[in-house]
């Protein structure tokens, strides 16, 4: 069985994820966190926060996930935002051209296609509909657009998409976000929330869902700026796959650190180097197996056009490379989108280190003059005027000078003109910040996880199946289970659970079934450590907590329990530190 | 300047929320929470997972905000979820009729009118346009459904709709939540998400909105349950003001105990007993001001029709009862229209107490008489036999019975029916559990709290505005403070800030401006601690740390200056406790 399959079965069974809307036959791409799963991706986006936000400083903000379609006009999403899909004619269904002919013909880059172009090779190659055998040669190939779109306000309303990206909620606020940042640069900007994207095939589960959730970065800076300070991260490792060594053969990686990439130069831009190492740390951190996982540049043909440098982070599933996250420079595209196409100013103002004394040539035109010379065209031959004076100044030295207003050139007298240079002090000047963007797909962060996490092993000579998450993403901390509820056993164990929720830990509690069937439920889950009340405890007040991944036990007393289970959970102790040997182990 | 007004303009300036969208001239409805209010928002929601999911057991899920259409073709929704709007035929502009009829003519609960009525009487009270003064009185009232329809998939798709509340999610996934709660009521599921209402007349900023964020909690029990322990919860007070108190004066409340509220059967439902404590527990950790906080019962004309009790959650905002949560029998409501409609089956087993024995009347008819009598009728006449059985065993008796098949009565000989009596032992029977629902609203309560904290005081002599946020819900938890930047003052300082931040707290560095106006802006934005770095710290490694609301200062060394922070923070310490006195203050 795959990974996959392994994981979505499991998935299911112990409450991870599973498909949407089930009882209504299922809506394909959209996919429920049941129990287990919505507590991970809770601790996976708390950590994101605490590594991308709160460590670093920067803001968060909380935007609607409906926006207007004024906004998807500027940012390029309504005209661009396409995949090519391809419809039977035989049988309806729709197919994403490019998947279609990259998995029936073993084209690559596909994506990189024009519609004709993939057209013309679903002939060429003879691709059928793989629902009912038709063939596909003569069906158009046409854009789709993936925002799904809906309607604001009552009768006709006005047209609203649901954001294909949380970072446009970012853009679109600059003007206010650079406010609360003083308009000093550098300053960086998150949002961890819901996107939507009207996929033509959703499929492998999580890996490619109309509704899904990101957690992004903009990093707003001064080009001309040098980067930031790497010291933090400047030791990390990193598996580099750049773009030029992107082969047919087997994938050479080049192992360096932060600081060799950027000393090399395999990293240009100090920023990516500098998200790469924070990236790399977060994944380790969360549980994705770093021997599976490297950075992947993007190729020169597969660059959004605004980015001057794009690398993934990938790890290895079933033998193919998953796209977890990119890291792009997306220069200063979206702000001057954005500032072109709205009212309100995109720029930040960049002081000078001295004030600069410049020339300013300005002219003042005499309208008493130009208004009967020129009738309704007056005001335009002023602002030709303005123009030229800024633009040539050595023109007004002439007695005439010749502009062109509304398509017609006109003579006008330099005198008229009143033409003048002055000389001005300029303190700095208006800039439109450029972005980084690191941004992370949280279900494939949480999909990755649990594959990597998955293992089959053998607890005292029996096979089980273990997901050996970090204790802090656990959806659960820690189990409680007495041996039996007669006896006051239950009792017991049930008010050791309210004690250490109390505490604020994520605690199940299970009087299900024999000890060892609730033992595995709880290592399928993931939960780290398990505490059984058994006659012993009625005696001494102490239970066994049993450890996930070696099965070992100790005996710990009840007092103090919360706060060893924390310290396991925080690392800050060994498992056979705590209590004592189980003496019947 | 009403409170609301203050707290917009605050909200804007210091990062709480602003309206969405402005450099496109913004879109009614929809706002942003600032790096301020994402952060308030975040822990507000923390804190109320916390209070409803992990301390008491419950699972909590993550589902997707777009769902099918015949979803809410079950859950009643795509019928009835609408409000009543009148458009005015000269403007153009839509109202909602109930509220206009409210404020224009001071008609009381007019939404339990219908369309005709409410026509009736905008005209009859003369109502004209607020946006054009035009008479409203020939314009038709209609139904306007709230919810965000979409597309989903490509081509024609297939209808969905943004879900209108977070408990369709739940419920539409009963199956698997029972097989994950291994059947045993009673047991709760919690969601915290996104929830969309096309609202006619959006207003009064973050009370109402389009999109907005709610937390709701379903509990599923067996009706005849005795309902949980109350003993946790016992003597929280409640300020009650049951159904039959709200006349037309002063309100006079009902003060009780959640257990007095129970005995004196004023809350009838010990379910909503318990959760009217937990929600008064949760509202004080938050910061919502109890003196200014109730609990009023559904009217009876109020209640949803599912609902048999329902008590909301208020607080007094500018002298005006806001909603900020509706805790109400739901019933089996939910769960039977989509047993009714779905495929899956939404009961759960419930096993008696010991096997009981009935009798059961069945019928095998003779399909080889039946078939030649009645033709294409005959399953039809085999059905209406069985249901007979059930129904009337007594008519078997006879030697003939009488039924109707496709409105026809046919008469049949008893001994072609094959009609028998058996004697069954049945272990338990299918149950269609009963949900309790508590649901807040987010919007509400981070708007509530900031109204609530918002202080102006004097310190020094000196006016100053005051965010009195509890400090576990402060956005920012310590704001850290260079006395000036030179003299390596900024150094020390940005690397204490660093070593905070480290520790997991929320710091923000601030270096600009006198430190009288850095205090001035952290008191804005709520945050309860400030570290300053002065000549001092130089010399003997100490900083001052300032409380908020009190504007003390202590001198405490830098080193454990995190934990004495998260100390105060957890209310473990108090502020004249740390440190020492600040010599020169």
């Amino acid at each position: 069985m795959s990974e996959r399959a392994a994981l979505a079965e499991l998935a299911k069974r112990r409450g991870f994820f599973f498909p949407a809307v089930e009882a209504y036959g299922g809506v394909a791409g959209f996919y429920v966190y049941g129990p287990a799963g919505a507590r991970l991706k809770a601790n996976v986006e708390a950590s994101w926060r605490e590594q991308f936000a709160v460590r670093e400083g920067h803001a968060e903000i909380d935007a609607p996930t409906v926006l207007p379609e004024p906004v998807f006009a500027a940012s390029g999403h309504l005209e661009s935002f396409n995949d090519l899909l391809v419809a039977c004619a035989e049988c309806g269904e729709t197919h994403r051209a490019d998947h279609l002919l990259e998995e029936a013909a073993g084209v690559h880059d596909a994506e990189t296609l024009e519609p004709e172009e993939l057209a013309e090779q679903l002939a060429a190659n003879g691709v059928t509909c793989p629902n009912c055998g038709a063939p596909l040669a003569d069906q158009p190939v046409e854009a789709f657009n993936l925002m799904f779109e809906t309607s604001i306000g009552p009768g006709d309303g006005a047209p609203g998409y649901l954001r294909p990206e949380t970072a446009q909620g970012i853009f679109v606020e600059f003007p206010r976000l650079a406010e609360y940042a003083r308009g000093q640069l550098p300053f960086g900007v998150t949002q961890i929330g819901r996107a939507y994207r009207n996929e033509i095939s959703p499929r492998h589960a999580l890996l490619r869902v109309r509704e899904l959730t990101q957690a992004e970065l903009e990093l707003f800076h001064d080009p001309a700026d040098a980067g930031p300070d790497l010291a933090p991260v400047a030791d990390v490792p990193l598996r580099l796959y750049p773009a030029d060594d992107q082969g047919d053969g087997e994938p050479a990686y080049r192992n360096l650190t932060v600081s060799e990439a950027v000393e090399s130069d395999v990293v240009a831009n100090p920023w990516i180097a500098y998200y790469l190492g924070r990236a790399r740390q977060w994944y380790e951190r969360i549980g994705v197996d770093l021997d599976r996982f490297r950075f992947r540049q993007h190729l020169p043909g597969e660059l959004a056009h605004y980015a001057s440098e794009c690398w993934d982070a990938e790890a290895e599933i079933d033998g193919d490379w998953v796209e977890l996250a990119g890291i792009a420079t997306r220069g200063d595209y979206d702000l001057r989108k954005h500032d072109a196409h709205a009212d309100d100013d995109f720029t930040v103002f960049r002081e000078y280190d001295e004030p600069r004394t410049v020339e300013r040539a300005t002219v003042e035109p005499d309208m008493a003059v130009l208004g009967p010379a020129f009738g309704p065209n007056a005001p335009a031959v002023a602002d030709a005027l303005a123009d030229l004076a800024e633009r040539d100044p050595a023109a007004f030295e002439a007695d005439t000078v010749t502009v062109e207003a509304d398509g017609e050139p006109v003579t006008v007298d330099v005198a008229d003109a009143n033409f003048a240079v002055e000389t001005v002090v300029e303190r700095g000047e208006h800039l439109v910040p450029h972005v980084v963007e690191p941004s992370f797909g949280v279900e494939r962060a949480v999909f990755t996880v649990l594959a990597h996490s998955l293992r089959e092993d053998e607890v005292d000579g029996e096979p089980r199946t273990v997901m050996r998450l970090p204790p802090a993403m656990a959806p659960t901390l820690v189990g409680v289970f007495p041996l039996m509820t007669r006896d006051g056993l239950g009792e017991r164990a049930r008010s050791i659970a309210a004690e250490l929720r109390d505490a604020g830990l994520a605690v199940e509690y299970d009087d299900g079934g024999s000890i060892g069937r609730r033992y595995r439920r709880q290592d399928e889950v993931g939960t780290p450590y398990g505490v059984t009340v058994d006659y012993e405890t009625l005696e001494d007040d102490t239970v066994t907590v049993r450890d996930r991944d070696s099965a070992a036990q100790r005996r710990v007393p009840i007092e103090g329990l919360a706060e060893v289970v924390r310290a396991l959970r925080d690392g800050e102790r060994a498992f056979d530190s705590v209590g004592a040997a189980v003496a019947d182990a």
